[in-house]
């Protein structure tokens, strides 16, 4: 018997019958003969209401009590969905996430899991049992429940499937990872196959399909990850093969994919801005009297370019999240003096884009052909940053799906079909 | 320092604006010198979404399933009203009932609370802070949430009440118990004090502001009881007296109660059926053979009045809730054989009005002076049964509210004004 997690987002829970509809790829996973434990998130839309509920009552809220409040949310999925399964004549039952338990540190709102004890959810399975599991939420070291952050049912799926042995199936409204959105490329293709570096590099990029934590946690437990879209037809025999291919994407060790192409997905990012510190002095430590500042007001720092002009003078340019921008301005004014600038100018009009590989690693001239191609279709690069397995680059927004277009045909990723989107 | 026990039901936290009016409430005490714990109900309307969802899963859903789904309602109110009081300065933390814990049977839906060990909730009193906690749950013995059946909030104030040794205020949309429902006797008064024997009947008897199941705890542990408005303007100094005169109605042991009335309330239900089963043999065994089956069927009786007519023959009349009418007389149908009746006769237009008052046991003619009032008035008594401190008399519904203004003038209970009914 094979053992599985299954987990559901909010928008295959929003209702009483998309609940229904869950439980049936759930009894279709049981009746093959899986040991299943599933984790579920809150209904669509309720965790926003009680964020809003919490907010209301205090902006400068406790976060103890917003967990308490927030985490209701998944008791009542969990709750439901086990009432469901039992009708359809699936033994189930509900567990919160202090019952499993899944023990986390105590930073409220923002917990990280760090124990779960798997003999409860074991002896459930043992009496025959389907565990549905309340997904984001756990217990800190003081008795009183903490959640994960937003998205971190994800993390609790991963993290269940680690203690259990299992693999660990992520239901969603996409069918599986694809090169690129298919909204900006309607040749994307689905892929059959990514590596956790590579998902990990595309989901911290800016694709959206999974949580950056729980495909580290997948890799560091070696946790077999497949996304697959909780819409299609729950009865019918969409098995996962026993080499793997079947639905979805399956996400895993390196040396499971196949081989492939030298980049396998394109990611991309309108969440950017960027600052550029103009003429300051050329000497050491002026980077440190930038971003020194920036860090202690908590505003992370994406790309940076140093250059030196002809005049002795240097310009210090930097990416953020678009959504720190006033905050960084404020401490850069506040700095001025320090630092020692002539001028201080921003955009929010960029984008980034960026292409990710294992490929890369052995195949040169990947990053020249990514720039020969944005060159030939006259999109300039402001700035580039790399790692092993990716390029990312800093553009105007306004060629973003343009050069992800050209890009996606460059590296050979475009399907013969379009692809449909669900 | 006095400990004290508030309670508040889903009306008085029905959106923030009410919880943060509950919150002013909870400062006066604190801010008076009260070591202070608050039971809350769920946001009003939100048990009975809940509900509707389990019953849309599955009408004949899991209770242990139920209770997790359920649950969450008192949960959301109790982490709100942290977050507010601890805006306005006030320290305060929020406990779920398997936090405190709230310990009861595993009758899920239905549990009864067993024990309460009071120790984590006085170290946050030692550490200066209000407890607010989740009403109407606990925890089973097997670890699983449990609920103690609607209303079962009041339950769980009680019971917090006799566990710190404190006193209890109820807080809810009326300002008091009346003497009876004001919307039919303008003249209904509000009672100042009133004992447990007689709440107990009244609650029993119809009257909706208490659970009975509280009233019983609050006689059983010796908690004083007030019942008093939430809409009552909360910052002003509405303090209850040291000699216990104060907003709303105390109830309390029959030897603080003062001097009063013979009759101190008048309750009445609707909710009422009545069954003619006619012409039985007078035998022995022939009440069993009605009443047992009935009682094997879950449905429970009221009032029974048996008589033999002069051709020998008997009839037996009894009462019982009107939604068990259709349930009872499919019984009694299945039975006709066994007990050998003619005809079966059922009315449901019919209501029971309770006079109930400790000064019955020392005064005689009481129930004499009610059916007296109740013929000069030309209203026919169907049935009659009685207590030590109580006489109800079953008639015909359209007559209810006559009977009660007749009976509420007859027994000196009219106030000189009308009340004002908040």
């Amino acid at each position: 018997m094979s053992r599985l997690v299954m987990k559901f987002g909010g928008t295959s829970v929003a209702d009483m019958d998309r609940i229904r509809n869950v439980a049936r790829h759930v009894a279709r996973e049981v009746r093959a003969g899986n040991r299943v434990s599933v984790v579920v998130s809150a209904m669509a839309g309720k965790t926003d209401e009680l964020v809003g509920y919490v907010e209301d009552a205090d902006v400068d809220f406790d976060r103890a009590e917003y967990d308490m409040v927030v985490s209701s949310g998944e008791q009542v999925t969990a709750g439901l969905l086990a009432v469901v399964l039992q009708k359809m004549g699936i033994a189930a039952r509900s567990w919160c996430g202090w019952q499993v338990p899944i023990e986390t540190t105590n930073a409220h709102a923002a917990a990280r899991i760090t124990a779960i004890p798997p003999e409860n959810l074991l002896a459930a399975w043992d009496e025959g049992k389907v565990n549905v599991i309340a997904g984001f939420q756990g217990i800190g070291p003081d008795g009183r429940i903490t959640t994960l952050g937003r998205g971190g049912s994800d993390t609790s799926a991963v993290a269940v499937a680690a203690a259990l042995g299992a693999r660990c199936d992520i239901y969603t409204d996409v069918d599986g990872v694809y090169t690129t959105d298919p909204r900006i490329v309607p040749r994307a293709r689905r892929i059959e196959r990514i590596s956790y570096e590579e998902m990990l590099e595309l989901a911290s990029l800016g694709a959206k399909v999974l949580q950056t934590r729980s495909v580290e946690l997948a890799m560091v437990h070696k946790v077999p990850l497949r996304v697959r879209s909780s819409f299609d037809p729950p009865d019918s025999p969409l098995q996962v093969m026993a080499d793997g291919t079947g639905p979805g994407t399956l996400v895993c060790d390196e040396d499971e994919t196949m081989e492939q192409q030298v980049v396998t997905g394109i990611a991309y990012s309108r969440d950017e801005a960027q600052v550029a510190v103009r003429h300051v002095k050329d000497k050491p430590g002026i980077a440190a009297s930038v971003f020194g500042p920036l860090a202690e007001a908590g505003v992370p720092v994406d790309m940076i370019v140093q250059n030196v002009s002809t005049d002795g003078l240097a310009n210090i340019t930097f990416t953020l999240a678009r959504k720190d921008l006033r905050r960084a301005v404020e401490v850069l004014e506040r700095e001025r003096e320090n630092i020692g600038y002539a001028t201080l100018d921003t955009a929010d009009n960029v984008a980034k884009v960026s292409i990710v590989g294992i490929g890369m690693r052995s195949h040169a001239g990947v990053a020249s052909k990514m720039f020969q191609t944005l060159s030939e279709k006259g999109v300039n690069i402001e700035a580039i940053t790399t790692s092993e397995i990716k390029v990312s680059v800093l553009i105007d927004e306004a060629w973003m799906e343009l050069a992800i277009r050209a890009l996606h045909s460059a590296f050979g990723l475009d399907a013969e079909d379009e692809t449909r989107v669900s």
